[in-house]
């Protein structure tokens, strides 16, 4: 059963600079490729992504080409770097852009495009701010469909104020994120697994119906 | 097969006094009794429970008491008023106790107590902050071992600005609440019952091993 | 005393579309000029902003055009929708950009360009998230040097789930949105007065210098 | 001219025993001891203070004895610890009771009992958190009618994942920790002077009425 994850990194630095992001998320693949899985690493900052909320912006707009690596994975990591103690505006981006896939739900069940697919995260910070990178991150993947297994974030950071990120300081070295890497990627290998053979039965599209009802 | 719901009601209000959080949390008690899933709701402000960060902190505490019907519990859904933006005090209380389950690992494969349970969020406010209630409640407990189905939170909040709470303002109507509320219920019941027949292999405490290997 | 205001309008929208945010930004706009401040408007998306975090990001970045204005202004507004509960990308992309300031601390006393001015934060959204994008948005102006007065946030969004934005919906007759907005003008206008007649004398440089020696 | 500065210790832990968030306000309170500002540090859980959100919760309810030292301070600084990410269930309980302060308005302006009251964050965990706490709280002290001074927020924090606190990992010799504490003592005295000197003129009444005209 081949499994395919995606990962988006969404640095704010074009190829070829050197991603602190990237270096985490390359724990990940090996991990995964251990476990059977293929992936494929996006740098979203490499593609002409236009700003907005909707699955297609205009002519020149890339997104496009990586919704559909999006819909055909079964595992999405997002990986974020920190600034000013939150998720990077590219991260930020792809979530707005991944708003146009409220629009295509399910003719029969209501799903949207992201139910089904399992979802983790990872993040890499000079300091402070991983948690809230990883609520918001994953959270909002749950609203767009997504499933979120215990133990689904990876991050390092460093300890307060400014300082060296992940590759020069070190972390590649991190018990604790060399830890949470490999629960996250097993648990996501065995959740993608069970979903593929157990479907999401839940009909949107009649709840919402009763609901109505109930709401007059 | 018989699942288990528990509610945490976090409200900072003492029996008898009216909880509109306690309004919401109904609702999705009624949905899981239509689906054969018993519930028991827990106003923890009834309890004494002490500030700590363990499973027992002396005494009159009775932490213990809540603790172990959540470990006997199959979904364990928190339900948490909002003030000032943020989850109220005592829900914050809620996971603090929890951090001692951490230290509860499972002899052989190192999995936390809470492993395997399914898990989702109620939030009513008069206004703003559900997002961040939900999201970092949601990411908690994914810490904690819970898995976390796509669209388990159901909120209900005012426009912006003091006004009148959920029952006041005839939230009970609010079809997008409504709505939320079904999604919730439905994918928590189909992913208890998932994780039931399929318990969550991962060993933690091996992967912990090959972390210490990889970091020395 | 000539006072200036500029607002950053982070919409994701581009001119001449309608803007929310700039709706609620044109009744400050208004009120600042009763009181004799002038303001000036950007809409950010509208210029060529590079990802990054530097002041200067090569060749057709736009961003130093911004970056002048906002150093010659006495109070700094940013305007952000919300998206997925959070800010937007292009606020978060205007905080990326403006990490490059702190590389230019004054000669002698440290304090980095943003220091002495006085900060505020609009917010709309047709949801939920306004505490969210507030409490970032200053807090992240006041590492880089900005003071933030009583009651400087002014926001509008609806109640729970989907529903029309601020326009559509009459925000414009929102009483908690236009009595927080005057709080906003006449809070920022007596502080910007106040800081341009008493500079903020602390010396960082020096105290950093302290911090060393008890450091060490 | 005699300043007072209070702190409120939210450590989770009740004296004697030892607290880290208490260690780094230390460090503060001699700071503003050579400015000739006078501290006083109350640990708010040596208190029977009860959930609620009104200035007097009933008998036995301490409370009353805390706000009154707020009411008559010149600075704030709330120091927290960090658990799950966020600040204390100890820190959102006394949010929760300032609420009770929104309804103490002046007779004549309406400005809340904070107005005038220049405040700061404190803040120690053992990992990551840091700004999620420091955003939130000093967002919640703005609206409470206190004035944020650049740069009023101190914490340590250690790298990613379980580790040993403040105390116990030398945090007093961090460098970042030890400038930032001297950045907010100094920048909280010349602002607690200013507005000493020179009051909030604001009629928030008035402004309220100019809305309800704008909003009919």
């Amino acid at each position: 059963m081949g499994l395919k994850a995606i990962f988006l990194n969404c640095t704010l630095k074009q190829s070829p600079e050197i991603s602190n992001t990237r270096a985490l998320i390359d724990k990940a693949v090996k991990l995964f490729e251990e476990l059977g899985v293929e992936s494929e690493v996006i740098r979203v900052v490499d593609y002409k992504v236009k700003f907005g909320v909707s699955s297609y912006e205009g002519e020149d707009d890339e997104w496009p080409l990586i919704l559909d690596k999006i819909k055909s994975c079964d595992i999405l990591v997002i990986g974020s770097p920190i600034w000013f103690g939150v998720r990077s505006s590219v991260t930020q981006l792809v979530f707005e852009r991944l708003d146009g896939t409220y629009d295509e739900g399910d003719p029969e069940t209501g799903q949207f495009p992201l139910y089904g697919k399992v979802a983790g995260v990872i993040v890499t910070g000079n300091e402070d701010g991983a948690h809230n990178v990883a609520a918001n991150t994953l959270f909002n993947l749950t609203h767009l469909g997504c499933t979120v297994p215990p133990n689904v974030d990876s991050y390092w950071v460093g300890d307060a104020g400014p300082g060296p990120s992940y590759i020069a300081a070190g972390g590649e070295k991190h018990l604790y994120t060399n830890k949470t890497v490999r629960y996250m990627v097993n648990n996501l290998v065995f959740f993608a697994k069970l979903l593929k053979n157990n479907p999401i039965p839940t009909n949107i599209k009649r709840l919402y119906e009763d609901a109505l009802t109930e709401s007059e």
